[in-house]
């Protein structure tokens, strides 16, 4: 039986259990308010009330004075079952590309993107983000933070990184030789200097929103559109306050998804990514560790295994390195603290320390994901911030950002973290396009 | 006094009010938590404990022996009044460009995006954003609705209106003649046709994002970049069952900004839109009035009033004539139902009515801004569906669509509504550029 077929039945059913409203107008809903399949399945009923439920139907099971049929509405992965009469069995066949009970890997679902939701790997994976989406939003409002819509269109192109997309007109509407805006305009790869100016005048801040990079890649952790939570805190002089924010912003995120939708996360802990549930428990019970990049650098040399990219105090950490680490860690996510000074951008506040020269860098490394989180204390004094950006020739690109430096400068930090590494962190899913309801990666911008 | 001043004072007194913190990595953190000043004005504090307050100083009174600071954090619109040693008046002058008591009109107050969140009316209206912001995602949650991250860069054209942005790598990375996806791509003009594909698995959707238009419009209800709320929701049948989640959303929330920002609601009432209080007052008490298009015509051509656009069965409504609807209607919302065939997009459930044709779709034309919400039933009928795509020529393109509909069809319809002009409708602030942080619009993209 295919799933074409399940999902005509649900037309059929839906006409059957209701009384026939016209498509006129504005004609008088029907009197039955719905039921969600998620409140039927608890509901007690103990009188036998009629219940009114609209879905579509899973699957048909014929015998022979009785139908049974699956209802599912989107509201649980736990079908409602229903015992009809067979004259509903007349349905046409059609070529829905899943079939019924058959499982399909994410790869061959992905193919669908305007059906794959409803298989229920996909719905169970939409239901986690839709849980912890609202749990992070609870957690910042819960905490005393304003929300900020930042800006997706940019003229800033921040610290220069080259994998930006650019937004102009189409050619339908476009004017040969003239910037819409009057300036080039790219699409946002990071919300933390828009961040920075609120916090001008809000303690806490934060940001839920998309982000973009034009990068070249294929790989099963980047997207060319992918979601960032970002928060700026005033009033903030340490590291430590900022990662204190990191970890539990992490686990009580987790808590909430798995108290809310249990059964979607026990199916892809299930079948997606066995031994996960094991490590997510670890995840959650332990504090999380702190190296500082020397300690880690250090560690790496000392290892008997031999990387592609041999470490080296000054540069970069690689996902080979990250993925050592972690292990190394026993598999706790790990903040690597006080980054080379020469490796980051130039608003990283300065440690002014020796022998080895750092600023206030956060990264947190999880397992199987590599870098979850980035933060970092911003070099809030005025005049250290003035010479860095003299020195890198964008004094007058930034004087609107050294005029935050120049009218009531505090100490402040803040941070940012991947939402979509966040899901495949918890939920053990292999590739990030799999996380997000309609992936967008260089050759492919499906729908 | 200047506010630069006063901004300075800031550092000095966060230096005088807590024990000196160095700015090496990770300091333990100082002993006292703080308290925000919301709070702080609220305490009662009985036993005269110490309090750690942290914020930015907005005045400055020096009296013979002591100094009056008022300070804020932003938290909100009131400051906490500090008692302070006189030997904290040693700040800096600088040139600050809003004075202290000072009310500047909120066109002066654009020209500084990164510093404006630092007066009291920007800060009011970003307060009351995000607290409107946090009560639509409540509103959908208690509902049961479920988030959904729609794409900003889709390959969908929708509908083929010529405000399109597109987007490429910038030149730094751009293969000259290759698309990055493969196909030309743009910027998101609505979620819809992405939350049609999750309403075939989830009975009710939701998404809250950014929106564009390339429009040349330096109108006072126009942007680049604008935010939309829109709903999807399957097994509706009937125009009235989406108006009353229209009307329920915009009351829900308004209800809940009036609760919980009441001073800051009261600031911008009083000095930006005197008369607003008792308008929105009548906007909460009525119910919401339904007028058909063609009744809406009717009335216009009564009109005693000259219009620049004649008002014609068939003809687009004009905004000055929503307005005089609005007026015609007590200033109580109106929604408009039931528009032409012929000027709504492919997608809008046919009535299949006589004399004239139309289709089930509905505007909501609200006091002082005109449409704030747009919303229809979708053509759920393969047949139907299918027709008007292939009179189109959209067959090709719309092949995903169809399936939607070749797959478990039922009823359904959503709406958009623009959450800028929600705020500036309940707060009466003229021009839309005043109500986002930062604003795009064309020949405009600051920071």
């Amino acid at each position: 039986m295919t799933g074409g077929l399940t999902m005509w039945a649900a037309r059929a059913l839906s006409r059957a259990l209701r009384a026939y409203c016209t498509s006129a107008p504005c004609p008088r809903p029907s009197q039955l308010p719905r039921v969600s399949i998620r409140d039927a399945l608890v509901s007690q009923n103990p009188r036998g009330e009629n219940m009114k439920v609209q879905g579509w139907v899973r699957s048909v099971r014929s015998q022979k004075e009785v139908l049974f049929l699956h209802i599912n509405d989107g509201s649980s992965l736990e079908h409602l079952q229903i015992v009809a009469d067979p004259s509903l069995d007349s349905c046409l066949w059609q070529t829905f590309p899943f079939k019924y009970k058959e499982r399909y890997p994410l790869q061959y679902i992905r193919q669908y993107p305007h059906l794959r939701c409803r298989t229920n790997a996909l719905a169970s994976i939409l239901r986690v983000r839709s849980e912890a989406t609202d749990a992070i939003h609870s957690f910042f409002k819960a905490n005393g933070y304003l929300h900020i819509h930042t800006p997706v269109i940019t003229s800033n192109d921040c610290e220069g990184a080259g994998e930006l997309f650019q937004v102009e007109p189409s050619s339908k509407v476009k004017k040969q030789g003239k910037n819409f805006f009057g300036v080039p305009a790219f699409l946002t790869v990071s919300a933390q200097l828009h961040l920075e100016v609120m916090s001008g005048a809000f303690t806490q801040v934060f940001t839920f929103g998309p982000t973009f990079r034009a990068e070249n890649s294929q790989s099963r952790r980047h997207l060319a559109e992918f979601y960032m939570v970002e928060a700026e805190m005033s009033f903030v002089e340490s590291l430590q306050d900022i990662m204190q924010v990191m970890e539990t912003l992490f686990k009580s995120t987790t808590e909430a998804v798995l108290s809310n939708c249990p059964e979607d996360v026990e199916l892809l802990h299930k079948f997606i990514a066995p031994g996960q549930k094991d490590k997510l428990e670890q995840m959650l019970k332990n504090k999380f560790l702190i190296i500082s990049y020397t300690e880690a650098v250090e560690i790496l040399k000392k290892a008997s295994q031999n990387f592609t990219f041999t470490p080296k105090w000054g540069v970069d950490l690689q996902t080979e390195h990250e993925k050592y680490l972690v292990e190394y860690c026993g598999n706790i996510p790990v903040f690597v603290i006080n980054y080379p000074f020469d490796l980051k951008p130039f608003y990283m506040r300065d440690n002014e320390d020796e022998p080895q020269h750092t600023v206030a860098a956060v990264d947190l490394l999880v397992p199987g994901v590599g870098e979850l989180f980035g933060g970092s204390l911003r070099e809030e004094r005025f005049h250290l911030l003035q010479q860095r950006l003299a020195r890198l020739g964008l004094t007058d690109t930034y004087q609107w950002y050294l005029d935050l430096r120049r009218f009531g400068s505090v100490p402040h930090g803040g941070f940012g973290m991947g939402f979509e590494r966040y899901l495949q962190c918890i939920l053990g899913v292999h590739n990030i396009k799999d996380v997000i309801p309609f992936p967008r990666f260089s050759h492919s911008c499906l729908l």
